[in-house]
């Protein structure tokens, strides 16, 4: 009998832990789930007789290596900032490690240690990072196997509200961590565009996003994702002229958190002191210009002035929504500009008991071949059951479970650091995710030169 | 024979070294100066018999120790970074240290043992901070020993050119740090307006700088200082509604500087791989969005409409000087988007050696006395004599040099970590900088209710 251990039964771990469970039987293996709160971990294992709840703090160090010391393989799904303490247990006790991050610095300097000692780390196991990886390199490496000259490559992704439930002039509910939403963007995002670098800090970030179409969809539009350029080399492209990964929202949105943002809100290097004593209208007029802002009316003129929007716009009924003037107290102690927002956000923009989430990515190819260009727009769309059993936490949890099935029956003989961007990885998981009804439609047109 | 050691000969370093070279004898002193460029620190002792110039490289330590053992008394005009290590050389030798920069978070942390070893550190000592402290001070303490109560205190400096060699678009040469020029303002600037707190992120400092009025000087613009906050209580002013300290630059320089800003001209955060490869064009390509900019035109065409100004307004005259997209190589290997628009700056706006500086600094008080209002504004302002005796130079080194010289004649009797806002140590670097002509002028009006 094999002891899985996942750490972290959060929003996103629902399927994982769900798909693990049920073939828990089957393969032999015993499921552990390490938590903060025991109750979500007894709630997502289901009372399985092959699955234990374990209530878990990621302080008690003596308790966690315990965990990893006795377990034959661990998937992590903490925080960023968790990861390191479990990859280093990991490493020390010679256990492998399947996550759905992003490989940080941390994990990068533990790569000849995890090599030594004959591990496989496997990263970037989820949505995205994750099936972004797999679907576009088996794209690239077909178009590679055909002899085609890849032109162009842009590749975005956005966890959104699906339209029967979209009711909010934002168009946007949480479906995953709202920190992390507030917080979007706040280092300078690098591309490729034409074979020049391009640079977008956060203050441009919002002010210039694009519009894509999405067929089936319509029109959303993006903004750049982090550092595109290292995709280059990860993906074997180190020849093409345009290069981008970006993330999808819903038109408009971009417009106006490009206010919140350029006013401040969305700060989160300082702590506003006493926070709890003021209200939300102390915060809002703490970042408009001395001056004598008594109403929403000279609040609203004074933005549309400063930002260049019509009072009538989609932009002001935004900003209107959100109700940062109102006198209701922040009560958050000692809180960032980005939290009290964070706070005010996750009241207006919460996803229903009965409302679904919608996941969007769509893969973007330009190439030539045999002297015609083509277009290749390969587009997923998943819509969620319900605020639990969202398209996210079914789209970052799947191919994860999936992962470590493939790793535990033996299919996956890698040793290192990797993410899943090697067909001996990706053709198994895209495979079984097809399957489950992960599938990917495709558009090929071919350009007039 | 009292031996003072300075570690530092660069600009700011001029006025102090003359100083207390010139007074070394009268005081039974003897001057080490130790820079990087044994040249630079000959230069400034003059080959006085009773100073020496020494080569001095941060990195050694046991040189740098040794230099600190063997010295009575301190004064650093290092950079910040380095500032630490010989804070903490001084603390474990029992030397006293003084210098002309903001106390860091480093220096803080020795409080206790500088306390314990009954050490006097005392720190901004120079013009901003330094001057600006003791001069409000000054009219604070007034103000409250006559039971005057201040309602608004705004402070504000500026180096400058002085306006017959002020012969560029942009009205600003160096005369301190082009680096700290450049990266001003990276910070949330906090002040307080009307008992409300005002949060500047660094994407709006520039956007919104606002004019003030300086007597026989004219409009000027300002904009805010860093943590003004922290001042509520080192000034004593824990019950004003309004208090700001801001930056001074000539009318029309922030609303271009701004579009330099938000394309991420002044981004520090990341290095560009191989820098020294690219054309100052390439450089600046990187920051405009994905089209076809093939002309200085076709870029000043979307600035224009992007960051909204005209194309016969001061502004673009003053982006079109800089020739940010001209064909010449940028060189510098590796280097952040700020570090080559400092580059770019440094050629373009030096001050030339007969060409002199300006420095500006205003105190502006509104407070309630006998039931009447006043506006009392008092102003410094001067003139350098050259590029090298600038008066940026001679404001900074001066009030450090009076502060040592009354420190080693006994008139300072302070233990711990300070800055100069007790009577008793701005009363007579006050008193001494009036006679070497540094006098503010006063202007006292009574405002109507």
């Amino acid at each position: 009998m094999k002891k899985i251990l996942i750490f972290g039964a959060g929003r996103s771990a629902t399927s994982l832990i769900g798909y693990l469970v049920k073939n828990a039987e089957q393969y032999g293996w015993f499921i552990q789930v390490a938590d903060m709160s025991l109750a979500l971990a007894r709630e997502k294992t289901h009372n399985s007789p092959l699955a234990e709840a374990i209530q878990f703090v990621a302080d008690d160090h003596s308790h966690r290596k315990k965990l990893v010391q006795n377990a034959d393989f661990v998937i992590s799904m903490l925080p960023v900032n968790l990861h390191s303490l479990v990859a280093a247990d990991c490493v020390h006790f010679g256990k492998c490690l399947f996550n759905a991050s992003y490989v940080s610095a941390d994990l990068k300097g533990m790569e000849q240690a995890i090599i030594d000692k004959k591990l496989l780390f496997l990263c970037e196991l989820g949505l995205d990072p994750g099936i972004d990886h797999m679907s576009a390199m088996k794209i690239i490496h077909e178009l590679q196997t055909q002899g085609a000259e890849i032109l162009s490559f842009r590749s975005y992704t956005g966890g959104l509200v699906a339209p029967e439930d979209d009711n909010n002039p934002w168009h946007y509910k949480f479906s995953w961590n709202p920190r992390n939403v507030v917080l979007a963007g706040q280092s300078t995002a690098k591309y490729l565009y034409q074979n020049r670098l391009k640079f977008v800090p956060y203050q441009r970030l919002f002010a210039e996003a694009e519009t894509v179409n999405i067929p089936n969809w319509g029109e959303y539009e993006i903004y750049p994702n982090r550092d595109s350029l290292s995709y280059l080399q990860l993906y074997s492209l180190e020849n093409i002229p345009t290069l981008l990964r970006a993330t999808i929202r819903h038109k408009g949105y971009s417009e106006a958190w490009n206010v919140l943002l350029q006013l401040g809100l969305t700060d989160d290097s300082y702590k506003i002191e006493q926070s709890e004593t003021l209200t939300y209208r102390d915060y809002f007029l703490s970042f408009l210009p001395a001056a004598g802002f008594d109403s929403e009316e000279t609040i609203m003129n004074y933005l549309a002035q400063r930002f260049h929007f019509d009072l009538q716009s989609p932009v002001a009924e935004k900003l209107r929504s959100l109700q940062l003037w109102n006198n209701e107290p922040v009560i958050l102690a000692n809180a960032s500009p980005a939290q009290i927002l964070q706070q005010r956000l996750e009241k207006l923009w919460v996803l229903q008991p009965q409302e679904k989430d919608l996941v969007l990515m769509q893969h973007e190819f330009i190439y030539r071949l045999n002297g015609k260009t083509y277009l290749h727009l390969s587009t997923l769309a998943q819509t969620g059951q319900d605020a639990t059993n969202t398209a996210m936490s079914h789209l970052v949890g799947l191919p994860l479970a999936i992962a470590a099935k493939q790793f535990l029956t033996g299919n996956i003989d890698l040793v290192g650091l990797h993410i899943p961007i090697l067909a001996k990885v990706y053709e198994p998981i895209l495979a079984e995710l097809e399957q489950l009804g992960v599938i990917f439609s495709e558009q090929i047109t071919e350009l007039s030169n």
